[in-house]
């Protein structure tokens, strides 16, 4: 077969960038300018590296219109890192504040919670696993003892392909959600929560870097046993600059918010988003069951979309072709299997579009 | 006065990069490849990634002549977040190894002992300020407690300007060091350490990783609170990939690498680094008292050059005159005053060279 003319890469994370920050990333960051120094040689207690996180805060502020009572911290590491992190921070023994409430929704909700296990009395109030509605309890429904610390969802699970089709109600009891894979994929009601983190590699930039936007009352929690790296209240303080901070991550993410901004903000990523995630998932839905979607249409993920062939044998060929034809990384994860396409907002039409017809042509020969 | 022709950049870290490293940077990281794909959007446990990781691994390994038995993580974050990092690994208190010796030349190494004391007992072993000889204990004569779960020194005290002439031997007590301002500008013994690690932003790359080598024989300690990415044992069984790498960062570290080696390697960079330090003291020390090198000669930093003017009135006037020269940030940190020029590998002789001329100028001029 000949070489494709475009290749699109479907990688869940890191992932595709936008093709216009790839553009500009080379002299953004590694040409020298008139003080002889790039972006990434200058101090960072200087102006012109303070100038840049603050773009990148401010930037990112009005994208998600982010209330006034919350800080934003650009922090070293992944969104791992705040799988401790965070019981680290919000725990507060001297308050009674000593169960966390977690809701295991797939791969990533119960990494979380296994950490979070190593620090903290974990209480699972939630289970669900795509293939029934989220009714047991149901979202908004949901009893979170008090005297919990927080109450943690995976907003989506990036292995699982599910995501929650609305926030739970957890009354007193702040809501703290890991959104790596759904951040700025759409708009997003950042008071519903106490704490939300984001790791670089998805919709943000390259990997190195995780957002933080936690409510300022929450920084008043004595967080005694958090690396001072880790601790919130300490970043805050110092503007997430208790030490150097990942500037090559921030200053392309920075970018990439510019981006989305320029492309018309969140409800624009959000409209092309709805109407990638539909086509590929009616090209699914109308294949006869050659292809099938494990999760219940209700809490199917607009950004990890998973399936399967009906004929699991026929995997390893799909994954072959489809590379010759110019579609990488689709191989679903280890733990679930099957296949997945990730559409993040730098992945456009065209290359959905170019999957849906590889799959119709697919099919038309292994059918 | 015109523009001046170059501009030498002393910062102190995030530190000047080789010109050879940024020509290249740019097409490294962000010009896609035939999958359709930058380094940067690739899988972390795909192969690409992978080889990215031990091509930095092997080259630093060459480079330092690390012995087989210590293992080399790339973790991201900054040196400080080894400062919490190192006691969460290496006390044992099953083993009543509770306390942690600690030695204090100035800055970094106080900044590491406080993070310290918030999970061990710390024991301050020596203490020096680098202007009277390192004789309170000698160094290769400390008495460090058995008990002692590890000893801690800061090499070089990039705040202070003050390094170590020579390694403590502290018998059965695995020496850990800070080498983040001094690693790569020389050869070094790694088998006198248990444990170093240094962060990116002086002779590595740009800031985002540290680089941590640790006997194999401390990884069997048990790292209860360890948070999971900054455990040392999960991430060398895992080739320090427990979750995604900061990408970015590691691989301009290995550009840098592959730089160093083309260069001669670590005897050519300790070459080049005396000679612009002998330089630079030496033209601090014949200026009759105008400039004076607080320091004691013994103990003088090769990378971190302190000095001050005797007349500490004309330190701005220096520093703007300075940077209409085109020398820029030779600010002392603000907790010494005065100035510093920083030296690491990718200073040429030709910018050290600038800097005497003009302060021989400036001494004309104002002195």
């Amino acid at each position: 077969m000949s070489s494709p003319s475009a290749v699109w890469n479907f990688a869940s994370g890191p992932a595709r960038l936008p093709d216009a920050v790839l553009a500009r990333a080379g002299d953004v960051l590694f040409r020298r300018g008139a003080d002889g120094a790039t972006a990434i040689e200058r101090p960072f207690t200087g102006t012109a590296v303070r100038a840049v996180l603050e773009s990148a805060r401010e930037r990112l502020t009005q994208l998600l219109e982010i209330p006034a009572n919350y800080r934003v911290l650009f922090l070293a590491g992944g969104a791992m890192q705040q799988f401790s992190a965070v019981p680290l921070n919000l725990l507060d023994p001297d308050s009674d504040l000593r169960t966390a409430a977690y809701a295991d929704s797939g791969y990533w909700s119960r990494r979380a919670m296994q950490e979070a296990a190593r620090f903290a009395e974990v209480s699972v109030i939630a289970r669900h696993d795509g293939r029934e509605a989220l009714a047991a309890p149901a979202v908004g429904k949901w009893h979170v003892p008090t005297g919990c610390a927080y109450c943690h969802i995976t907003a989506n699970e990036t292995v699982d392909g599910l995501a929650y089709p609305a926030w739970p109600d957890t009354g007193e009891v702040p809501l703290v959600a890991d959104v790596t894979s759904c951040f700025l994929s759409a708009p997003l009601d950042i008071s519903r929560f106490g704490l939300l983190y984001a790791s670089a590699q998805k919709n943000i930039g390259p990997s190195g870097m995780t957002v933080v936007i936690v409510r300022e009352d929450l920084l008043r929690r004595p967080a005694q046993s958090a690396p001072s790296p880790l601790c919130y209240r300490l970043q805050a303080e110092q503007d997430g600059c208790i030490n150097t901070p990942p500037v090559m991550a921030i200053h392309l993410a920075a970018l990439v918010f510019e981006w989305i901004a320029e492309l018309g903000g969140l409800s624009a990523m959000a409209e092309t988003n709805r109407r990638k995630a539909a086509l590929l998932y009616q090209a699914i839905d109308s294949s006869d069951g050659f292809y099938t979607a494990p999760i219940l249409v209700a809490h199917r993920s607009m950004t990890n979309v998973r399936f399967h062939l009906a004929d699991d044998s026929l995997t390893e060929r799909f994954l072959i072709d489809a590379e010759q034809a110019g579609l990488t990384n689709l191989r679903g994860h280890r733990h679930v299997g099957g296949l997945r396409a990730s559409l993040y907002n730098a992945m456009p039409l065209a290359g959905v579009g170019a999957l849906i017809d590889f799959m119709k042509e697919f099919r038309q020969s292994n059918g």
